[in-house]
């Protein structure tokens, strides 16, 4: 078999051999150095960074998770990280400095050129969910008296710095660097030459520094733009964040939030991070949910006497308590995506419960009908089946409607709905669920 | 309090007061539409659709989830549908056409336009999830001989159409259609008049049609474009994938992953659709799940001896059962990720088990320790908190082991592992853990 470039690149790493390494990492696709990168240990990784030319190592930087980047840029030497950083695009490089020490960050920033941490240090100001923290500032500013033809000659003066940046209009401002609007590049080429650029610009569509990911989203959805000028509270123009960025950030957003309701804390977890640091974070939601799991179960505890006297019920119980589960947590996900989405709202609580009690009634009666069933046929006791059954059913109904509205109330609370639904859900519902099945078969305790 | 938005509407739409319906939708926001288009009746969403002039109405239907714009489309006449459709973007007339029943949508495509109704046929066609079926048709093709005045000239005259176009590149053809490469529009500025813009092509950077959603991701994960030109088998353009276009089905893609490892089938619910659809749609996965429980449970019905002499123990089968589906899910959760940005792949599933058994014996320790506490606290019976506690620890070990592997085990046999991960995890694990502790507290009879 030939060797996978995984392997070679080992081999190229072993034998320091910076022009081979260089070449084969240009041949691999992101996902590939995703991979490799993931598998070096700590230190073979700061090895590969240090043979790298600055360029190819800040272009790695850039394309591996924040946070293995960050763990790579705080382990090597400042200097050298300082270098990398630099090379970086301007919102990169707020999003790892942000992902280490903030110690750490200065001491990088101090060993950069002045005006690009100046620049970096007012990025990582910003809220990262902002516009602040999503735009990019490398964009062309134009001052609303040039004419087509300055402008033109501009553009080609400044060429080579231009053909980097990745977005292709030109932002007008007046004297006093107040925004004014946006010309697509193209549409020079269809005006007169002498007209000045002030004469031709689009409305000045523009949002604010501080905007949220969500306004953000929105805006996007409503506006067909590549980008957008982000402007200061003096109607400065400070950035542009671009339609990509928002759609990566809403898309690292809604894997977070299915993270979250599985219970890692954070909505972020590499198998490369520390054993302890994964442990932690996962326990820290488990330990919360033992409590309650006690708790629910303690239920159990107060009815044992009519458990001893019906043990079979006890083969149902885990039953009841794992499917009550899964139905809440179905309508627990329709919530979570219809309040991304924008069809219901926090306040509509009644409406989401009617809805759910529908899909409740056919699927608890589905449900403990095939429970109700099976126990049946197992002790051959028309009661146990009633019994099994009938908790089922109705602890079924109650979760899918308390799975559609606690989200929602959650929300409305300003409470993360991811971290927070599924426990408290299941919490509830196991406790109903099991006080419905042993009252129920308390009450027919001579039929059992 | 003032009428909202959606109040307003409800009430002009009662009025068939079409010029201020016009005004009304034209200022909300497309969340503001969603969700009051989610609120109308069936008959409101035909009223209103049919009040609109046609080009809002197809904004609307672009602007709506595909499942409501397709129950909208497929009950209004035939006539007034197709009308709508022409007005759209090709490939949000290819989405809409695709959700409904394809004789309603021949229906459709038989009252349009011949031309378009051909385009959006072949469209249709296409897997949705592959470049054709994410594709844009409106580009503007340029002969590789022509002049770049003679260019210059030809977008001027033709300026009103392509105004609307999305794409601002110019795609390049020779003599056979065959494509050759693109040229940024405001490239044409900087280049003398009488050159061929065949001469300064960028390279001929493309995809093919059947190229899939994941390829078309990584793809644009390498490259920094806008879009890109989408090639036949004869090497002939046949449209544009946008960047946009791409991340936003990877988004979708993404949530209804989420969706089905809740169990909803087909990752797509929202709360106006049929009551019956929606239950129908849940319980498929509830039905195998409850199974799977009872499967699971039959292991407890083995054991009734011993746990009807210690029956403390029935307090903690629940417990177990919890817990366990709990920390698998977390590891499911991350495994699902990596496997989605490319740290993981399925044939490393040793490497992944032995990265969650540090986890496992960590947490697993925690929670038994928990779980024995509060058992010997309880009924004051170390042995009791043992049984507990260890099951629970060694099952915790167990549960993220599997949870980790079970989905890199099912993708690589081609299995979707968002839907199947959860059941089969879950069933095995509640079958071990209540082995375990039903084995445990059967050595231990006597001290219990």
């Amino acid at each position: 078999m030939a060797p996978t470039k995984e392997q070679i690149l080992y081999d190229l790493l072993q034998q320091s051999d910076t022009d081979a390494l260089t070449e084969l990492l240009e041949k691999m696709t992101t996902r590939e150095i995703i991979h490799a990168i993931d598998h070096l240990s700590g230190d073979d990784r700061i090895a590969l960074l240090h043979l790298l030319p600055n360029e190819l190592a800040a272009e790695i930087m850039e394309e591996i998770p924040d946070y293995q980047a960050g763990s790579i840029i705080s382990a090597i030497p400042v200097a050298e990280a300082a270098a990398i950083v630099e090379e970086m695009h301007s919102d990169e490089q707020a999003d790892l400095l942000m992902e280490i020490e903030p110690k750490a960050a200065e001491k990088i920033l101090a060993n950069m050129n002045l005006e690009t941490a100046d620049e970096v240090r007012q990025l990582i100001s910003y809220d990262e969910e902002s516009a602040g923290g999503l735009m990019i500032t490398e964009f062309i500013q134009i001052s609303e008296n040039k004419t087509v033809l300055e402008t033109i000659q501009y553009l080609r003066a400044e060429q080579e710095a231009f053909n980097e940046y990745q977005v292709k209009y030109l932002y007008i401002v007046d004297k006093r660097e107040t925004f004014q609007g946006v010309i697509q590049m193209h549409k020079l080429l269809l005006a007169a030459p002498d007209i000045k650029v002030g004469h031709f610009v689009s409305k000045a569509i523009s949002v604010k520094v501080t905007d949220q990911l969500q306004e953000l989203i929105n805006f996007f959805d409503e506006n067909d733009f590549f980008g957008v000028p982000v402007l200061d509270n003096g109607q400065r123009m400070v950035g542009v964040v671009l339609r990509k960025s928002v759609l990566e950030a809403a898309s690292e957003r809604d894997t977070n939030d299915y993270l979250e309701t599985q219970g890692i804390i954070g909505g972020d977890e590499l198998r490369s991070m520390p054993v302890w640091l994964r442990a932690k974070r996962r326990l820290s939601w488990l330990s919360v949910n033992i409590l309650l799991n006690i708790l629910a179960a303690s239920v159990i505890a107060m009815h044992q006497e009519t458990l001893t006297q019906v043990i079979a019920l006890a083969v149902f119980l885990p039953i009841i308590s794992d499917m009550s589960g899964c139905s809440g947590n179905q309508a627990v996900a329709v919530s979570l995506r219809e309040l991304s989405i924008g069809t219901v709202r926090p306040s509509e609580l009644f409406r989401v419960a009617r809805q759910e009690f529908s899909v409740g009634i056919i699927n608890g009666l589905v449900l403990g009908l095939l429970m109700g069933g099976a126990a049946y046929l197992w002790q051959g006791n028309v009661y146990l089946g009633l019994v099994a059954g009938g908790a089922l059913s109705i602890n079924t109904i109650i979760a899918v409607c308390l799975g559609g509205t606690v989200p929602l109330f959650l929300k409305g609370l300003g409470v993360d709905p991811a971290l927070a639904s599924g426990p408290i859900l299941t919490t509830v519902t196991d406790m109903v669920g099991f006080l419905l099945a042993l009252t129920f078969a308390g009450a027919m305790l001579a039929y059992l």
